[in-house]
């Protein structure tokens, strides 16, 4: 047998195994190599991100060679090259050419390290790792720098059929932010990184973040029995969630959270409308950290708004990952301005269920005052209908089959709530001169805040009773969805966006999003008329969509449908729903299936003074737990079929309703149970 | 003094002088040239695009030292590179990389000879050249082929101050279109261009092309006695209006003429719109031509149509070159589907004017035809304000400051009158029943042409009395041009798309288009509603607009305004108005501008039967002279300020009216005298 090389010779690999612990975070792959010579070895790679220290990530490789005995040499090595990312694919939503990307090796510091850096943006990362030296009984391992001054680590021994040879190692990974400009790395930062892997070891980082994993699913685990496969999938969809949000205040959750380049590692409104819940409810803190991620960029956005050629507000980018506008296609990106609403909304959601005084004063009411700013500049007012109204021309509502349209329904509730916010805090904070006038608010300014909420168009068809998307939406015809061949799905694969544009057609929810988001004052007959109207010409070609039809239909009484719909949104990654999961997970549809069982079949309202359920659970649950933290207090819920039991884990209480029913828990009063039946 | 050369050292080239000779179309050019060593010479070039022979192109070079005796070797070679033409500038407008062409020597054939094809589409031409042998008393010019293959001519001499040397060259380029595929040459192709240059020299092709000038100004000419600046810009821009236009029946007029390669060498309704009247009215064949250019691409149009996903029908390019659509910003130029409408009313007015029957019955119906199907497949009917009526949803009119719009009033009326010329045509030949059934003609299917076009949805605002440039139109605010810098326009350069869209405000004529193209039928009131709305709110942007303004400001009285707006049109290029002609001259405001003179003071309305002129000469005016043809036959006219001659000069004669008072023209009765006043 001659020498063989991984880097020369083809080794053939196939994928055996693959285990993800949700207990502990670590991902087990399993691999059967085998050379062109028929040498055979098992490759186990383990490897976890640290929740004890998000800057840490671990990987080992074991080697258990099945039919050889021989010496082998391992080496681990990054190539110093200008690296061009790039990828090829007919589906336009993944990025085809992500840009370059510069690696240099940072010299001497005793294990490699690198600074990886963005050509265009210069933005920059520094990560080091280190090998685990002395990690008996397996064979020493050595740092070298080879003749073209690369770093790395290597080791030679001899390899035994059955043995196994682990070879472990830590990275840190730096934030991104700190380096904005790769060359503003410095000496001391380097070695603060250097500090989180010294001194420690592949399993004692695994421990330490394995106990961070217990803490999260004591807290934050969603159980339900009666439905093992959606259970798991409930589970995937949590622990992905978690593991992809950001809590440093400098980052959000990427769409495609910590798992694929799709998105480019963008941050959208999904982080506020379909994730912040979950931890809004469940770990409040990281929901600040998110939030607090909007406000160090609020000064980006107002210079955007300022750019655009506005005299005031602010103007949250679509899509970002600094701060900036990054769409490239402004139609279905850019000119998406609800996401300035969607923070206001989410900052009031959280404000809501934590009573964060210290936040809405300190940041929240400040990015609700300049979005709400952005409306007032945007928006004008016309005559119609014979009323004078404000009016929102121009812009693209959540749906992406439909763009640059006047008044979309969802855009110009969130709006008039984005105003009506600003003009709730203004008036609280109303003693509070100095900040006001820091803020410099007004109260003519507050007034005609007031006025233009109040004047809001929002375009309803009062023959069908429907909500309308947007203005003139009537007129479109309808696309026959019911008749176009599976294999053209998704749309937006197989047809020019104007055919689509110019039908009625949905991507995803559109006006539903309101249904959901503001389902005070509906009646049930709007509620179904609404679901009835655009479920039929919904693709749900995004996978932002299938939940919150969940939701619709579990409140209106369509349980079938209900199930359906979530039972699919919750499965799209694990399930691979799409086929587009090896570009990445769905974040926003993982929190959106959360969304599901809270709002869907829970049925809670958000609410800032008592917390108010209406369970419509699947027939085939027998039981649905899960635990929330409501101003302040944790409470653990169990919802039968027939009944509800909450109870008081800490803090000082709160007032809970099931289907209206108040009952008020306290520290004394740390139990209640109710029993109900489904209502609508 | 040492050696020097030009392609090595820095020579210092002034330009002294520039002179377009147009009555033979010879382009002469004066440069003093200065070397290093302080040796000058000048260098003139001439050169002309021969119309007799339109694959041919001549050019003179004579070299005249002032200051210096020595040999001189001159060397005409092309790099054999392969070129990557790229252009960065901020202009948007202006194509920053017009990608990759090759090209490739064709050895051995006796003198240089290339194909340079476009690396993506795989379009190629040839090119060929040969240098004028045997001029004496010039030096002798030798053929070579260099160490690298390159082919050339050199020429060594010794020169001395005063005396010019001359060198001659006359290129045969060859069609773009027989060479689809750069591959597809053959040699018997390329010999058949060497005989346009073989036996012939510089002199005899710049006398026999300056002849056909001598005949193009002899019926084309519009002559202008009393302003002298302005009619040197009228002939600057017919002369290269009549360079620019396509012959061959595979090419349209590129919207920069042959001198600049902005917008791509690509075709746009500007041709239909703008350029064909000219032709149509002075030189129906070269009209001809240029819409077989549509009927040769229709098939094209149609595969466009059916890959969009509509059932029958054309769909032709807003901008292409070879049929095929090439917008690269849709929402600005796919979406502009007016073109296909622009297409039928070109060919209405070419039939109107020249009444050839063949055309139309072979060629012109079936595009009417088509492009009539096309808006039945678009467009749908809506209940609208309590009508059932025709829609276009999702459509970009003319102007560019507005996109994506429900019923825009051009595009309407366009399709409107699509459907109606469909409609006409079919009655026409409904006893032709080989041709109706060729082209699948029902009757079914001409009775919803006529229904659709009578439901046409016009909006129409009955507060100001104005047509509306769109549906929603009335509820944009009116942006506020008088208060912008005058270095921000033109706005495209410096507002973002949305800032634009959301606002009243237009880079060109949109709705007033309609008022220029379908006069008939409006009231005086209505024409000055119409400007007086839309001319401040119009940034005159595009190059296509004063024109229009001018003809309709002529129209209702505003003499000033009309003469203003006409003479900024028509000096766009010659005094380079927009600060971009070095990317180009606007061909469509070189139409545009003869169309102002035609339509604006002479007062001229397209009609099948009878020719109507309301003349508005400005008062600075003396007298207009023009020459047309008119159903067969050539009149011309002299308009003054208080009365008109028209005289038959060729053909059976016609019906003349000036201000609705009718003569008949005839071979007898050759000439008629009208005496008028101005009227409105």
């Amino acid at each position: 047998m001659g020498d063989e090389d991984s880097l020369k010779d083809h080794f053939h690999v196939e994928n055996i195994d693959k285990n993800l612990d949700m207990q502990t975070g670590l991902l087990h792959e399993l691999f059967s190599v085998t050379t062109p010579d028929n040498r055979n070895f098992n490759l186990v790679v383990e490897s976890f991100a640290s929740l004890s220290k998000p800057n840490v990530y671990g990987v080992r490789y074991s080697i258990i060679p099945t039919n050889f005995s021989d010496e082998i040499e391992v080496i681990k090595v990054h190539d110093y090259i200008n690296q061009k990312v790039h990828h090829q694919e007919d589906d336009i939503r993944v990025a085809d050419d992500l840009g370059q990307m510069q690696l240099d090796f940072i010299p001497d510091n005793g294990q490699p390290s690198y600074l990886v850096t963005t050509f265009r943006s210069q933005q920059g990362i520094i990560l080091t790792y280190k090998a685990n030296e002395n990690f008996a009984p397996n064979p020493k391992i050595e740092y070298f720098k080879d003749a073209n001054n690369h770093y790395g680590y290597r080791s030679k021994y001899f390899a035994k059929p059955g043995s196994s040879k682990d070879f472990e190692f830590l990275f840190a990974i730096g934030d991104i932010h700190p380096l904005v400009n790769a060359n503003m790395y410095s000496d001391q930062y380097l070695s603060s990184l250097d500090n989180y892997i010294l001194d420690t070891t592949f399993k004692s980082e695994l421990m330490a973040s394995a106990q961070v994993w217990q803490t999260f699913w004591l807290h934050s685990d969603v159980s339900i029995d009666g439905d093992p496969a959606l259970q798991l999938c409930v589970r995937f969809n949590l622990f992905e969630l978690n593991q992809s949000a950001g809590r440093d205040e400098q980052t959000g959750i990427p769409a495609k959270g910590l798992t694929g380049n799709g998105y480019g590692g963008h941050f959208f409104w999904d982080t506020e409308i379909f994730m912040l819940p979950f931890f809004t409810y469940t770990q409040p803190k990281i929901a600040k950290d998110l939030l607090m991620f909007r406000y160090h960029t609020l000064q980006i956005a107002k210079e955007q708004a300022s750019d655009f050629g506005l005299g005031k507000g602010a103007m949250y980018p679509w899509r970002t990952i600094n701060g900036y506008e990054s769409s490239a296609y402004w139609l279905a990106g850019q000119a998406q301005f609800h996401i300035n609403a969607d923070i206001a909304f989410a900052i009031e959601q959280y404000y809501e269920i934590t009573s964060d005084e210290s936040f809405i004063r300190n940041y929240g009411f400040e990015i609700i005052l300049e979005t709400a700013r952005f409306w007032m500049e945007y928006g004008n007012y016309a005559e119609l209908g014979g009323k004078r109204q404000f009016v929102l021309n121009r812009v693209t509502g959540p749906d992406e089959y439909s763009a640059l349209v006047d008044n979309n329904y969802y855009t110009n509730v969130l709006a008039q709530s984005n105003l009506r916010l600003a003009v709730k805090y203004a008036r609280k904070f109303k003693g509070d001169d100095g900040m006001l006038s820091r803020l410099n608010v007004t109260a003519p300014e507050i007034k005609e805040m007031e006025a233009a909420a109040n004047a809001m168009y929002l375009p309803y068809d009062k023959k069908r009773n429907v909500k309308l998307q947007f203005q003139n939406f009537e007129q479109l015809p309808k696309m026959d969805i019911a008749s176009i061949d599976q294999s053209m799905f998704p749309l937006l694969l197989h047809y020019h966006p104007l055919m689509l544009y110019r039908h009625q057609v949905n991507k995803q929810a559109d006006t539903v999003m309101v249904d959901f988001m503001f389902p005070q004052g509906n009646t049930l007959d709007q509620l179904k008329a609404d679901y009835e109207f655009y479920e039929p010409i919904t693709t749900h070609d995004s996978s932002l969509s299938k939940a919150i039809y969940a939701i619709i239909a579990a409140r209106i009484g369509k349980d079938q449908q209900a199930y359906d719909f979530f039972s699919q949104a919750v499965q799209t990654d694990l399930m691979d729903v799409h086929h587009n999961t090896k570009n990445g997970i769905h974040a926003g549809s993982l929190g959106a299936a959360w969304e599901g069982i809270m709002y869907g079949f829970a049925g809670i309202v958000n609410n800032a003074t008592s917390f108010s359920l209406k369970p419509h659970l699947p027939t085939t649950w027998n039981c649905l737990k899960f635990k929330v933290h409501l101003y302040g207090s944790e409470f653990k819920f169990t919802i039968y079929q027939d009944s509800v039991e909450v109870e008081l884990l800490s803090g000082k209480g709160a007032d809970i309703s099931v289907y209206d029913d108040k009952k008020h828990l306290t520290p004394k009063n740390a139990k209640e149970t109710w029993t109900y039946s489904n209502q609508f």
